[in-house]
């Protein structure tokens, strides 16, 4: 393309400082390194993380940076040693790499590649090296990705080659919320035909529901104070619903009458340290598994001893579980071949201009995630 | 037997109040009713969990009560029903059934009979029906068995029949602490040839140790803030030794150093909520999985969520997951096979009447369990 070997100037979405609007800059986007693959998003979701990031992590050494980490586009340019990937390829950015080399990319038991950005800069949540820039200042890129910009850059081992038949406002919700709910239930659950209850009906709630139903649970309770969400629920596979606030006994005691003695699967998709302690609680004695799929890392979670010892385990998940190289061409095949949904879960398309108020949108969801908001930058 | 159908009036250790020494009295004990076996204890083990309910627990629904639940003996009458104990069976008491018709003991994945003290009493951690009594007053059964006495009733459902050629004052370690910290590792970890950490080098976790070694640990990282525990882990087979106290770092720190990133299985066998979290904290992420293994159950354990959603489990243990009828006399023929070692657990043969002395023994032991001390209560 023209643009290649060329700085890109685009439109981005910028958070100078935690907590305030984001801002509509003109950036500079650095052209790939060797290993590098620079793309076009197209589209991008609003991930509950993003406002974390802005709202409630807010560590000083995060900012400025570009934040969106769920999008989808197309590689306008390539660097040195790059032979996976072309100028035109449909792909999906990784905000957890797979550089099928470490030992953990080796192993069928992880997705934690030791490249990925959790590996020591967790609570920062974004990588210090960036090929962003505006008004001089280096721009960081949130989890490795920033997708709230027409134009960013990743290394190639975080970057997913997709199907160019897919719709990129729709699979761009498989770079992170929609994954990490269904493969939470299938990949790190591992649910079997048995009973679950889903903490928290946002994407990835109704997402882990979706993946509940394909693990072929036979009864799913989808948990959530706002009964609003209990329709759309239905549609992904919940077979019951309860509302915590229907009720004045702790919701692990309700769920325990309603199944005799507990769940055989809870996924906590609220990022709340008090709801991982509730859907662990809500768990059958012997062998229930409660997994954290919610991410939260301000407050400990906790729990009694005996919670663990008479038989629970508790479990987390970061993606679902997938190599995201493997996994999302799956996903995506997946939802080519209509055996995922991904329409369902988009309730509005806006535009990169409009990303303070989609922030808003998501922000009113409270408790839990709200369902996710596509924007298409390229509209705007 | 002479004394079947019959009151037996005999010595027992009676904890008549919390944190105060045992007192030898002269206890009635009924005779079996339908489904129960009487049972003249041989030998005891003494386990922290004894001294937890006396010093730490000290539920005031928990007392009096006739503490041991690490024992071993002879069948010496039968109630109506029994078909499975004739007088003279060697057995071990269970302080977990298996009534082997509820739910949880047709399934392969849990040693959780719905029949056991902990469904809901496991705060008071007795028995609300009991077949001792003295002076008038009803002494209860310290997790159902009470082992502290020259004889015991038991639900048939919670005794354990063994070899014949079993020696008793060895093999009652197998009714608590060994199981527990064997099991933990070879049932509920299910240790691979892989790296372990052993936290705590009382009775349990030298099973522990002996656990993953018998399950092919290739390194085994004995954790003790007392040195002088370190040659017997190696007897059990720990391959390396970390004192906390030698380091001013964290000790998850210092593991992950020796281990590159972490361990693959920690087993926490002290029962101290600190030392839980950084159990967790010592494994790799990824799939590194730590298992509670001691009991403690009076404060919340806690860690930051980023722990397990980077991979990590944490599960628990009770008697090591072992189904007790089923496990225990395999247990016991593992030891007269000479594969597993129990002797070498054995640190003082005392009578019933100093068990205040064994208790003392022990609480000096400190941070862990300290070794068994098996009590032959007919020699007194």
């Amino acid at each position: 393309m023209a643009t290649a070997g060329k700085v890109i100037r685009c439109k981005a979405a910028v958070a100078w400082e935690p907590n305030k609007p984001l801002v509509m800059e003109e950036i500079e986007v650095a052209p790939p390194q060797a290993n590098e693959v620079r793309i076009k998003i197209v589209a991008t979701g609003v991930c509950h993380t993003d406002l974390y990031h802005l709202f409630e992590g807010m560590h000083k050494d995060g900012f400025p940076v570009v934040l969106g980490h769920e999008g989808a586009g197309i590689v306008e340019s390539v660097g040195t040693g790059v032979t996976e990937f072309q100028p035109g390829d449909k792909v999906i950015p990784l905000f957890i790499s797979q550089c099928r080399e470490c030992r953990f990319c080796k192993s069928p038991k992880t997705n934690q590649c030791v490249k990925g950005w959790a590996a020591d800069r967790y609570d920062v949540m974004a990588l210090e090296e960036t090929r962003l820039t505006c008004k001089g200042k280096k721009l960081l890129q949130f989890l490795g990705t920033s997708t709230f910009s027409e134009y960013t850059v990743l290394n190639q081992i975080a970057v997913a080659k997709i199907d160019p038949a897919a719709p990129l406002d729709k699979v761009c919700l498989l770079g992170c919320g929609v994954c990490t709910g269904f493969g939470a239930a299938v990949n790190t659950a591992k649910v079997t035909g048995s009973t679950c209850a889903v903490f928290g009906l946002g994407a990835v709630g109704l997402a882990a529901v979706m993946g509940c139903k394909a693990a072929g649970a036979q009864r799913i309770i989808a948990v959530d104070i706002n009964p609003e969400k209990f329709e759309k629920a239905k549609v992904f596979g919940a077979t019951e619903f309860v509302n915590p606030k229907d009720h004045s006994r702790p919701i692990s005691q309700v769920l325990a009458e309603m199944t005799d003695g507990g769940v055989d699967f809870s996924l906590e998709c609220v990022g709340n340290v008090g709801v991982m302690r509730s859907a662990l609680e809500s768990c059958v004695k012997g062998w229930g598994v409660s997994v954290l799929v919610g991410w939260t890392d301000l407050q400990d979670f906790a729990a009694r001893p005996i919670q663990l010892i008479a038989g629970r385990t508790w479990k987390g998940t970061l993606f679902g579980g997938f190599k995201g190289k493997d996994g999302v061409p799956e996903m995506v095949k997946a939802y080519l071949d209509k055996k995922v949904k991904l329409d369902e879960f988009i309730t509005h398309n806006m535009t990169l201009d409009q990303v303070n108020d989609a922030v808003k949108l998501m922000k009113n969801g409270q408790w839990c995630f709200p369902l996710s908001k596509v924007i298409s930058p390229l509209n705007s």
